[in-house]
């Protein structure tokens, strides 16, 4: 049977989503947890490979197991488990055979969360980026339109992408303001390596002053990594939500 | 120069508001930060001596320093000195020179988080009290108002309270709902020792549905500490506010 699973995770715990040989990744805890449970090693293959100090709101993954177990089962299973690492199994269902968490999925949204004021933050440390300057949530938006669209994002894109072409379609990309608080969500049906987080820096420029939504525009017309702003601390950044078609 | 700070900490660092021998306190950190800052050992005092892991918002204090200094670079240099401890000087104010943060503190607001869902809590782990069967926020709140009031709450004090007297005024304990996250609203001139988590922990077994309204009105009138249900964790509780008459 393949289960589709919904996880919850702090990525400070992690190396990052994929199965490394030395240390705690989210998925080397979760195969783990599952040999334990049903006594046979198998692959979690999650929709997002997420980089170190990337947390989850909800990670999708799938997982073959051979018993016959209910989805109650496999998620109290799983969550009691994984302890103490900081990962939570929310959900178990059960999916078609043919089901694949990363291949099936038709779009990732990504929340990144800014915390902006003065003081560093103490409650939220580790889960905001704290931006001590006061930044300009309304440009941030008008430049993040600019980027909306199918483009080729090689600006945007880490030097270690493996992605065969840069060439993404960016659905949504909204900056908002509640408080110290300022939100960016992003909409793709795939991002690349570390383009949220090179996008979201990229913008703080332009919420400092430094650069206009002209120069974005700019930045990704001319397709050169050199061109990107600074990019932006794992801290903040959450993979929120993974949808299918069916 | 009687300074008021407001702060920010996670309370998971610290074995408590007060200054202890051995360990991390809030007020030890900040009294070391402010000695390093002046060259001066100066008493920090907080309106509340939160426990061993409670958190807050916006705890206030005060302290004197003597020096010139303007308020931006008493918040500024605190935050320096105070790191790594994840505690945050959010703001700092000149005060009168009789303004105490304990003793003309009008009102104290307390926010009880609970996550109430089946899976662990991941991301908010040692914030939140994770509650995994089903709570009736409703007859929470109804038995909540039995409680509000002038009482003896012997019931819902700490053995090793040390007020004067068990009798104080409740004004206001709402319980709600927002998707799995109940938040219990607290709020008095004063508290007691572990109050909060003493009525916390107690309306908990009412979502249960192991106490009723009545049980928790009689507990209260019972004026016996064996009435109190289990008293809920510190993870949860955050010090929101205090208020001032001027």
């Amino acid at each position: 049977m393949r289960f589709k699973l919904t996880l919850e995770y702090d990525g400070r715990a992690f190396l990052g989503w994929q199965r490394v040989i030395h240390g705690a990744s989210v998925q080397g805890v979760l195969e783990d947890a599952v040999e334990q449970l049903t006594g046979v090693r198998a692959e979690v293959v999650g929709a997002g490979r997420t980089d170190s100090g990337v947390h989850a709101m909800a990670q999708v993954a799938h997982v073959d197991i051979d018993k016959t177990v209910s989805t109650d089962r496999v998620r109290d299973g799983l969550n009691a488990l994984v302890r103490p690492h900081p990962v939570s199994v929310l959900s178990v269902k059960e999916a078609a055979p043919e089901f694949h968490a990363r291949f099936d999925a038709v779009r990732r949204v990504y929340l990144y969360s800014i915390l902006n004021r003065r003081a560093p933050a103490a409650l939220a440390r580790g889960l905001v980026w704290c931006v001590s300057r006061a930044l300009d949530v309304d440009a941030m938006h008008a430049a993040a339109q600019r980027l909306i669209g199918h483009h080729d994002f090689t600006t945007f894109r880490d030097s270690h992408c493996q992605a065969k072409s840069p060439v993404k379609t960016l659905d949504r990309l909204d900056v908002s303001r509640d408080g110290e608080t300022i939100r960016v969500w992003c909409e793709a049906r795939s991002f690349l390596h570390r383009q949220v987080r090179s996008t979201v820096g990229t913008l703080v420029e332009v919420g400092l002053g430094k650069m206009s939504a002209q120069d974005v525009a700019d930045a990704l017309a001319a397709a050169d990594r050199t061109r990107c702003g600074p990019v932006a601390p794992s801290d903040g950044l959450y993979l929120l939500r993974v949808d299918y078609a069916k």
